[in-house]
C-alpha cells in the first residue's frame, strides 16, 4: 500500500485557463482515488491535436478551466475500493476508453475495421490514406499492411519529403486543383481509391473521403473529431453504389486486450515509433509544444514530467 | 439457329406514355440483338416497387415512352454476334446488373454485405429491419439467418398480420410516436438495433435507418432508391461513434454467378418464395397490378404472358 493511499496529495499541473492562451503551470490538490479508480503519477506525455482541439475550443461548447494529456505513460500511485487488477507501481498507459470485459461493447467481435492493417486486406490494390492533420500514422498502417499506392492530401506541400517516411507515395494539394479533390483522386485511381481514412474533422474533409472510394468496394473511415455542428452530406446514391461508410474511435482498438500486443510490437521492434517522436521539451517548457503543433513542426512532441 | 435470327420482330408489350397513367397494349417491333446482346421471349414477369418508381417519375428525370419488366422470367429468342455462352432455348432470368467476370467489381471479393444471411453473423444479437416497402423480403433473410428480434417498421399497420409469416417479431409505426423513431427503436432495444435495413428510398427513413443503429457495432444497410436530389444527413460523431453505412444494389449478389444457387435453393424447397407471390394476372390485365401494389394489396403480383 503506498504511503499517500486515501489521501489528497498536491502536484504540478499545466492548466489551461482559456481558450488558445499559454497554460500555467501551478499547484493543484487531486482527490483520492474513489471506488475503481486508480490515481497514477505521469512520467511522460505528449500533446496530440485533440488537446488543441478542445485548447482552441473552436465549434465546441468551451470548458475551462481544464488540464490537458491524455497521451501519456506513468505509474499507478494508489488504487481505489475494488481494484483488483492494478497495483501500486504497475506501468499503464491511460486511454480515453475503456474495456469492462462485461458489456456488449467489450464482447462485440471486431469489425472489419478493427486496427488498419485489419482494414487493409487485398495488397494488390490501389490503396489511400487521406486529409492532412495525423495522416502519417494513417499512412504508417496501410505501409505495414502493403498497400500500393499510398495517396496523401494536404494543404501543406513541405509536409511531402517528410511523408515519405511514413510510406506516402503520391500527393496531392487540394489548393492545386480547380475542381473538387474526390474528381482528381478518381482521375488518378481507375474511378476511386480503395480505402481512404479522414484524419482532420474538418467535414467537407470527411464528405470527399467518402466520395473518393471505388464503387462496388470502397470504405472511408472517419478518424477526425468534427465540430460540433457540423452535418456529414451526401447523395444517398453514393451509399447505394457500395460504397462503406465508417468512423472509428481509438482504431477500434479494446484497449485492455489489444494495447499490449502493440507495446509488445514495439519492444520486439516490430514497429517504428520513434520517427513519429520530432520534438521533447521538459514540463516547464509545455507551451512551446504546443507552439511546434501549431506551427506544424512537430508530429509529436514528448514532455518529460520530471524536468 | 433461330428462324428470327438477325430479324426485326413483332412482339405485344405493355407501353407507358405517360406518368402514372394506364399502360397500353400494344404492338411493337424489336431489332435483332447486337454483338454481345441476346433477345428473349419473356415468358413471366412481375411488378416491382423500382418500375412504380419509374412509372410515378416522381423526383426524377421522366423518360417516357417506355417499356417496364426488369423482374422477368424468359428463354433465348436469338443471340448476337460474340455470345458463346447462351444460346436460342436457353431458360434465363434476365437482371439489371452484370458480371464480366473480368473487371474489378467481378472480381471484388464480397464485402460483408453479399447477401443478407451472410450479413447477420451472430444470432444471439437483436436484428432489425427497417421500413414499409419491401421490408418482408429482408425481414425473410434476417428469419432465414436467426435473427431474434426483427422488428418491422411500417406507417400501414394493416400489414403486420401478414409480415409475421416473414418473421417480423415486433411493429412500429413512427405515426403513434412523438419522437423521431430512431429513439423509440434505440429504447425498445438498449441504445440501438445490430442492423438495418433501409427499403423504401425515401430520405428521412435513410437518415433513421442509420441513426437507429447501436453504437460500436451497428450496421445500416439502404436498398431503396433515393429520389434524385435528396441528400442524405447526418452528425458526423454518428459514424465516428462506430456505426457503419453501407448500401447495396441487387444485394451484392454477383448474377451469374450467385443466381444459380438461388434458383436451386428454390428447387429443392429451402427457399419460400410462394409466400411472396399474393396475386397473378394475365398480360391483358397489366393495370390491375399497377392497382394492387398502389393499393398496398399485393406483394408480388405474377404477370403470365401468354394471356
Amino acid at each position: 500500500m503506498s504511503s499517500t493511499q486515501g489521501q489528497v496529495i498536491k502536484c504540478k499541473a499545466a492548466v489551461s485557463w482559456e481558450a488558445s492562451k499559454p497554460l500555467v503551470i501551478e499547484e493543484v490538490e487531486v482527490a483520492p482515488p474513489q471506488k475503481m479508480e486508480v490515481r497514477l503519477k505521469i512520467l511522460f506525455t505528449s500533446l496530440c491535436h485533440t488537446d488543441v482541439y478542445f485548447w482552441e475550443a473552436k465549434g465546441q461548447t468551451p470548458l475551462f478551466p481544464r488540464i490537458f494529456g491524455h497521451e501519456a505513460g506513468g505509474i499507478v500511485e494508489s488504487v481505489g475500493e475494488g481494484v483488483t487488477e492494478l497495483q501500486p507501481g504497475d506501468h499503464v498507459l491511460p486511454v480515453f476508453t475503456g474495456e469492462c470485459k462485461e458489456c456488449r461493447h467489450s464482447s462485440t467481435p471486431l469489425s472489419m475495421l478493427a486496427v488498419l492493417p485489419r482494414l487493409i486486406q487485398q495488397p494488390h490494390w490501389i490503396k489511400f490514406v487521406f486529409s492532412a492533420v495525423g495522416y502519417l500514422q494513417a499512412a504508417e498502417g496501410a505501409r505495414i499492411a502493403g498497400a500500393s499506392r499510398i495517396i496523401g492530401i494536404d494543404l501543406n506541400p513541405n509536409r511531402f519529403e517528410e511523408a515519405k517516411k511514413f510510406g506516402v507515395t503520391e500527393f496531392v494539394s487540394p489548393k492545386d486543383h480547380d475542381k473538387p479533390v474526390q474528381e482528381v483522386l478518381a482521375e488518378m485511381t481507375d474511378g476511386g481509391v480503395d480505402r481512404s481514412i479522414e484524419c482532420t474533422g474538418n467535414v467537407n474533409a470527411m464528405i470527399s473521403a467518402f466520395e473518393c472510394v471505388h464503387d462496388g468496394w470502397g470504405v472511408a473511415v472517419l478518424v477526425g473529431v468534427p465540430n460540433k455542428d457540423d452535418a456529414f452530406k451526401t447523395h444517398p446514391v453514393n451509399v447505394l453504389n457500395e460504397r462503406t461508410l465508417k468512423g472509428t474511435f481509438f482504431g477500434n482498438y479494446k484497449p485492455r486486450s489489444d494495447i499490449p500486443g502493440v507495446v509488445e510490437k514495439y519492444m520486439n521492434k516490430e514497429l517504428e515509433v520513434e520517427k513519429f517522436v520530432t520534438h521533447r521539451v521538459g514540463f516547464s517548457e509545455i507551451n512551446k509544444a504546443f507552439d511546434y503543433m501549431m506551427k506544424g513542426e512537430s508530429l509529436r512532441c514528448i514532455i518529460s514530467m520530471d524536468s
